[in-house]
């Protein structure tokens, strides 16, 4: 592959799911972001011997498959829903009991990403917990890749930023590969400054005010935590599969 | 004022005009920012005597009050349109024919972004060229600030995000007046980052790369530069006027 016909490809972010249909195109990678936590406690199940997940975006769905008899994860607000197996705690993935399973999950932020996004060429999973499976895997597709941000809400978060920022920071070392589009430079300048201690960076951010304040500093902790896994999760129909 | 009512006072940044509804309270100002060069050029025709400024989102608006007679700027993709008498560069504004005159603009982003956050408690026009006399304003209205970027149909961009950043750190030094949003602290961040140089941190934004390419390199460099006005331009009705 030439440098001329690498130049084209886009490497960007996307600061909320409200925005992905501004920055969708047919040909580009997706990668859904929600550090804290959905997409690390995904990762974290499938290198827990997980089969399958069902991301789905509403609580209703995710009541249905539990009527079905699935094993169900579903949260809202940082908080596991009661009458379900699990919230979206990573620590609660590494268990026996997910493996080999087909399990179900539904959270605040990551599952919607992961809906609005279904129909991109493809769309993978990323958190720091797989980041250089990611990246190195990322770097060998000749495509374009949109950090999806699951962002809060469909308000902008700094931790979901700050892992495109990485992402976006390894993949520039492929010099000449990428064109960097705004959403890119923004969220790389932000992990330069942040790289050192990413905890301390985070620490007056919302949601991990709002998870320190339930207790979770140390879901925080391995949230942040690199290379858990080289597992990279990818999306098949409506099933999260093992790439 | 006591700290302790001025602590629930909320900073935040909203990334795109397609946001604005989910940052939306009733109670908060709303600083609308286009750098690059809505706002700037906005501020610049007040300072050289225009009496109101009415923004428009449509280039039809535009049209039909061009038919009646007024003095319009119409800009779209950076380019000024056939049949108007303006665009968008602050420069054209520098004129003795718009004193005392009630004036049209409609522009890409900056008027979209006027229009979607007009039932705001108040809006203001933000830009680097009248800073300082903003930032004096926002610290004793004792109200909750969303800096709203108008960035580029709807995308992320970088100069409003880092001016909205520059705000941020200005407001930061009013200890434990404002809660910060992680918008807020992004943009924070990076105009720590880029304050030194922000033309440089600039240089490989998209629409800096898209002016330049036009010959605009002297527009960019004057919508960066701090203070040339005390103006802050405020929307009352349909008219933005004089505070």
């Amino acid at each position: 592959m030439d440098v001329k016909s690498k130049k084209k490809l886009v490497i960007d972010v996307c600061l909320s799911p409200a925005l992905y249909p501004v920055y969708h195109r047919d040909d580009t990678i997706v990668v859904v972001i929600d550090i804290l936590r959905a997409t690390s406690a995904m990762c974290t199940a499938f290198h827990h011997g997980v089969e399958k997940i069902i991301p789905v975006a509403s609580v209703d769905e995710a009541t249905e498959y539990k009527k079905q008899g699935f094993i169900v994860g579903a949260e809202r607000n940082g908080i596991a829903l009661e009458g379900f197996d699990f919230g979206n705690s990573p620590a609660s993935y590494m268990t026996e009991k997910i493996k080999g399973q087909t399990i179900v999950i539904s959270t605040t932020n990551g599952t919607q990403a992961i809906d609005v996004s279904r129909n991109a060429y493809k769309v993978v999973i990323g958190a720091f917990t797989n980041i250089t499976a990611l990246c190195d895997w990322l770097k060998v597709q000749n495509r374009s890749v949109l950090l999806l941000c699951s962002g809060w809400k469909n308000r902008f978060n700094l931790e979901d930023t700050l892992f495109a920022g990485a992402v976006a920071e390894i993949l520039l070392k492929e010099k000449d590969a990428f064109h960097y589009g705004d959403g890119a430079l923004a969220a790389k300048f932000m992990y330069q400054a942040a790289q050192n201690n990413p905890y301390k960076y985070l620490r007056n951010s919302s949601h991990t005010e709002r998870l320190s304040a339930m207790g979770l500093k140390g879901d925080i902790k391995y949230c942040l935590s690199l290379d858990k896994t080289t597992i990279i999760p990818i999306l098949e129909g409506k099933y999260l599969v093992k790439m």
